[in-house]
């Protein structure tokens, strides 16, 4: 028996109730039954209905499973990019996507500010070109973020054919966005939903269906079968292209009926709270500071410090309490630590936390 | 409590030991740990070691692990074939991997011959600019199959530097390569391995990892996240490009020690054994015939059978018995049933399934 609590930012702690979800849907068979079924396809249904309901997503916006985050990066750039995509950097996962536009053979343009450091909107000069506008609401590797209403203000910047992208990988259900003012938001599972990974949710409007279409129908290729008009033509129909993760489709549709029990605002206001707990620690600590210094850059779910402790030592004191946080990621893994506060995270398990840490004080 | 057994073709019945391999996962909490920790290395490592183990799989072979055989098609496309390819179609699933060619640009030619037929080797012409040739050892849609003996065949009759690609989605572990003549096998987990779905295995060997890093040498794209230079630098660190499927992962390690304690020779002796069965009722029933006409091409995993009564009708009766048989595929939904005859059925089950439809015939 594992009792570890896990503040690592993803994959992370389960959502409290998934366990008792596993063990209903291995009790009724939910790995044996076929993705062509009424019973799948009501499963499905029920996660995408779930997912309106706890992110207000307008009837504009289509909710498309696909493998990973990761994916939708690739997906995005073949299905919405003829030639030139525009990205914000300021960290290790903005910069994959930026690389895999080029990777793709498309001319990617970056606006990129050092690692751990947020945006100022009114500095960035965005290509009239640009078809793509890829922001990062919520830069796992650095805990920077874009405010909500700061990610509001690029439509008006951009031209108006371009497709505003935000990755909320690690944010969402957290940040509050207005859907007209965006045209694609997506996240991974294994984040703030709890749920063992396998699974990447992309949030589509219109105008991104019709541009591939438009590209598709110019006789070029937008990939096989994750194209977008034949992920949408499943997604209509409740099903997927290929067999998906079944088990994570109904674990997903479960979660989000717990999340809606509990109400979105809810949700949102104990975020804010453990967040607010944990920064006002790290603010006090002798070993341990906020590594984002503009503390409205500075990201509720993923909140990332430097320590001048090595974050291997960090986790070896806290393993004796069955607790454990992020390295740094890349170069700064024993110089920083990253703590998940993610739905799943209670705040008393928060408070335990940040006695603990507290503890290396002495 | 669901205690119906499910013949259908993937997914299907969980390997026996799934269950109570995922309540050990559960408890060990194997959602939560980081795809980047030395744990989940080792589970990685585990499950290759144990899929070389299983299926006598040569050092020049890597394992891949992507979101489903689905993927696989197109990523074979991007990172193999700079022109052309070769594909031999009998069915819904070999038809799939052909479009995914043309999908991507490429010149796809097919030698085609109708649903349910199996191939005749000495009358197939390769054409010599063919870069890829696509054989279906087991098409799940109709229950045809090339035997082994006659895939071996092909390596002589292709170019030199042609790659041979074998589809054995729903048949692996069962057929026993020789993997000298052959250069790529692909399956996914929710078949032969009895495992939830989403996840997908691709064995390579070294010449098509050499044809990938020609292409990108030559300045094409070959993908981005899952280029299979890419997919190999993380495999030989045990670990992924993206946030895997880490719960399958684990479960196919589990079940790989599962199935080699009962050893190969047994899992494809009991394959032969029930298959037998099968086919013998099937050929004497009144209700029910072999689909596959040629008995050489009869596949021994997924087994099709023309039904007189409608499939949806077959259930039915069935259902009372808690048991399932796949319907037809596409337009033989109801005109065909599929049986899965997979190492999760045992002896006992499918002597239960052939009993309670022989009570039809009365």
């Amino acid at each position: 028996m594992n009792n570890k609590v896990y503040f690592t930012p993803g994959p992370s702690e389960l959502y409290p109730t998934v366990p008792q979800h596993m063990q209903e849907a291995m009790q009724q068979k939910i790995g044996s039954i076929s993705h062509r079924s009424k019973q799948f396809q009501e499963i499905y249904a029920s996660a995408v209905t779930g997912l309106r309901t706890l992110l207000q997503l307008p009837d504009n916006y289509e909710v498309l499973f696909v493998a990973s985050a990761t994916e939708v990066w690739e997906r995005a750039i073949q299905n919405n990019v003829r030639k030139e995509s525009f990205h914000l950097v300021n960290g290790s996962f903005s910069k994959r996507f930026y690389e895999t536009a080029q990777e793709l053979g498309r001319k990617a343009q970056q606006h990129e500010v050092p690692f751990g450091q947020g945006f100022h909107v009114e500095n960035i000069e965005i290509p009239e070109s640009a078809e793509l506008i890829a922001l990062i609401q919520n830069e796992t590797s650095s805990g920077a973020c874009i405010p909500v209403e700061q990610i509001h203000r690029f439509k008006e910047k951009a031209a108006p054919d371009a497709l505003i992208y935000v990755d909320a990988v690690s944010s969402l259900p957290y940040p509050a966005f207005d859907f007209s003012k965006v045209d694609s938001v997506y996240f991974s599972v294994q984040k703030c939903f709890g749920l063992p990974a396998g699974l990447g949710v992309w949030l589509v409007n219109e105008r991104c269906v019709a541009k591939a279409e438009a590209i598709l129908a110019e006789g070029h290729s937008i990939g096989s079968y994750h194209m977008l008009p034949s992920l949408l033509e499943k997604a209509q129909a409740n099903q997927t292209v290929e067999t998906p993760n079944v088990l994570n489709i109904y674990l997903l549709s479960k979660v989000l009926e717990d999340m809606n029990s509990k109400s979105i605002e809810t949700i949102r206001r104990e975020t804010d709270s453990k967040a607010a707990q944990i920064y006002t620690y790290l603010e006090s600590s002798n070993i341990f500071s906020p590594a984002v210094e503009n503390p409205d850059h500075r990201s509720k779910t993923t909140i990332v410090a430097n320590s001048t402790m090595p974050a291997s030592e960090v986790n070896k004191h806290l393993a004796a309490f069955d607790m454990q946080v992020g390295s740094g990621y890349g170069k700064y893994k024993e110089s920083q630590i990253r703590i998940a506060n993610f739905p799943a995270h209670s705040e008393v398990q928060v408070v335990q936390l940040l006695t603990k840490l507290a503890e290396l004080e002495s």
